[in-house]
């Protein structure tokens, strides 16, 4: 009897996968899903960018460089100076998607059982990338209550041991939305330069942050050692299919070690880079309407979220998710419920229970990521949906109920 | 300090990388320098391939299942159906390249520090996976002097420990061009059922088979628990940038395991998927020209090198490759002398030395692969170069002097 590998059984089945079954059925039931369950713009890639793919004069699909092309490294270079990071192309791996920018950086910065510090709630995926890297996620958890902002670093220095090797952040943060401040940021930084660690920055939704400027980790004057920028064009340009992400890092050991691992699979996708040529190459003002449209619909729901009795979320600052506080017993339980007994007006909503963004067990169980990436129209029909299901849900809690349970 | 891991520091440079910069000055120096050290195939990607991708009506690039998109899995079963290799929809996961395939194998079927046996010589890439996978790769020499058949099942048994998972097969082989015969899968199947083994195998190259009928892992009746198909659409369309593969089992438990680390990537390149469609969409005799132009380079090739004084290398079968082994004293050294200290009417050759390949120290330190991924008129000029570079290379060795070393 042949079995798979112990780190293949530990890999867990990502919660949108198990819900899935369910929304197709009430699809078939003939209920219209609003999806606000999953990171999928629905915004369209700029037509420059696909223009350049198809309308290039194309012969051999041939491999790249291992780190991308020169000519897309170059350009990548200066988009990232317009936004204020000084750094060139030869501080640039080319990947494929910010996925493969995590996995490269767990590898080349983390031995096998190493710890990597995260803020919860953080992206699932990092629980996976850390299965597949054999590192282990050791959480600080940060609060619906504070808006997720950074938790003091007391509690992430309480958590160092002489296996921690890096802190991982997103910013702005998936799920919560909570984009970091530059004191924030410096705290954090402080922390790395006095433990020798890394700080493994995911910065894929760079481009949107509604009520400020933004910092990036390569931002901070002594961050050079430091600091890997993970970033993709997924977000930023709608293009999550292309899978083209970067690597980006002033610390020549570290962009060494991950050029090695990404010469095992020899080159980033070819025409994903024809895609990414284009985009470094949109006009500056490209992100105004995107921003702006976003942040309409972040405001739209934000304000009929805190409308609904029993619902709490802060106004997150950036990326496009919400994180909110449901009255309800279990927001897994109510997902499912929402998919499979419920519909209002022919339709329903697909929301993504927060459990899966908490490494620490039993946490977020009365959360839900919702993503704002379907228009201001569908957006209000589905916040009907969500109020409507609110009043009927069986498992619903009371809001006095609720707040004495809060304390 | 900071330190980059210690599996970033075991990575290996490629050794192509190292000699890519006295390429580079060759060419600067004015030197047509003749590739027959990559495996990047001269063949223009098919048209009707292309046009998939730059007719297609795209909007959005949005990510795809998982596993790929249901109409592309429909289509490369249907492909492998046709070559006789019985697999459903649902036993593909596609995969960007066949490196993302060959990484989850490693990771679905192997813990840290478990074995994998591979007859050497190996593609190189297989060491990077295997320190990324932190697994340990066992060679079993295959020589020159037998073709690079597959060395007596013996031997791999001699090797097997409570620590071996799997056996790593490419077939037909890089870099040896070897194409196993059905008895040699045979005794290898048989041996990993008596030991509860996977078999790894790499079909990257099994449209170009040029004395005989091909036979895959999944042909061979009880091969389902046992085998992964590891596959890309690279070589045999002439579309390695695009960057698309697969993962092939009828294991119903390796399959989801490998799912669940596919997942953790969101989706395989979008892009690269219409191109697969529209491969699978090719006419049945396709590969006839293309096979048929690989066949007479091959032919054009070894019957060039097996006149050369002191010059030995088997008729490969099948890929684009031919191992040689030469009269010279360093595989390395003559590779960069190649291109640093010798030209012959403007034009030199670069070869990949054959020493990494081997995992056995010291071994084909006297062979090189060339690939045979340039037009029959190049590949005379680059026979030429080497023919004129084995007259005056210092460190040549005499055919004598061969024999005698040699006994």
């Amino acid at each position: 009897m042949l079995h798979v590998s112990q780190r293949g059984a530990a890999m867990p089945l990502s919660p949108y996968r198990k819900l899935t079954p369910f929304a197709d059925a009430a699809k078939q039931r003939g209920v219209h899903v609003h999806h606000l369950n999953i990171g999928q713009p629905d915004m369209e890639t700029p037509p420059a960018m696909l223009a350049a793919v198809q309308q290039a004069d194309l012969r051999v699909l041939e491999y790249s460089h291992a780190a991308g092309h020169a000519s897309y490294r170059q350009k990548l270079a200066r988009y990232y100076r317009q936004a204020g990071i000084g750094v060139e192309a030869e501080d640039i791996l080319v990947t494929t998607g910010g996925s493969e920018a995590i996995l490269f950086a767990l590898l080349s910065c983390l031995n096998p059982g190493d710890e990597l510090i995260v803020p919860e709630p953080f992206y699932g995926a990092y629980t996976a990338f850390a299965v597949a890297a054999d590192v282990r996620i050791v959480p600080v958890t940060s609060t619906l209550e504070e808006g997720f902002a950074l938790p003091p670093v007391a509690a992430f220095e309480q958590r160092i041991t002489p296996r921690t090797r890096a802190i991982l952040l997103c910013n702005p943060n998936n799920p919560t939305g909570h984009v970091y401040s530059r004191a924030e940021l410096e705290q954090l930084l402080g922390l790395c330069q006095r433990h020798h660690l890394y700080l493994l920055s995911d910065e894929a939704y760079r481009e949107f942050c509604y009520d400020g400027a933004y910092v990036s980790a390569l931002h901070l004057p002594g961050a050079e050692e430091h600091v890997v920028i993970l970033d993709t064009i997924s977000k930023r340009y709608s293009a999550c299919g292309a899978r083209l992400g970067a690597f980006v890092t002033k610390n020549k050991a570290v962009l060494g070690a991950a050029f090695r691992f990404a010469q095992m699979r020899i080159s980033p996708p070819g025409l994903a880079q024809l895609l990414g040529e284009a985009a470094a190459d949109l006009p500056a003002d490209y992100f105004q309407h995107t921003k702006a449209e976003y942040q309409a619909r972040r405001d739209l729901l934000v304000n009929r979220l805190r409308e609904l009795p029993g619902v709490r979320c802060p106004v997150p600052g950036g990326a496009f998710y919400v994180m909110a506080h449901l009255p309800i017993d279990d927001a897994e339980r109510f997902a499912q419920w929402l998919l499979e007994d419920f519909e209002y007006q022919g339709q329903t909503v697909m929301v993504s229970p927060a459990a899966g963004f908490y490494a620490t067990p039993g946490l977020g169980r009365q959360q839900v990521r919702l993503a704002y990436v379907i228009n201001q129209h569908d957006l209000e029909q589905a916040i009907n949906c969500l109020a409507a299901a609110l009043h009927v849900y069986p498992g619903r809690k009371r809001p006095q109920m609720e707040r004495i349970l809060n304390g």
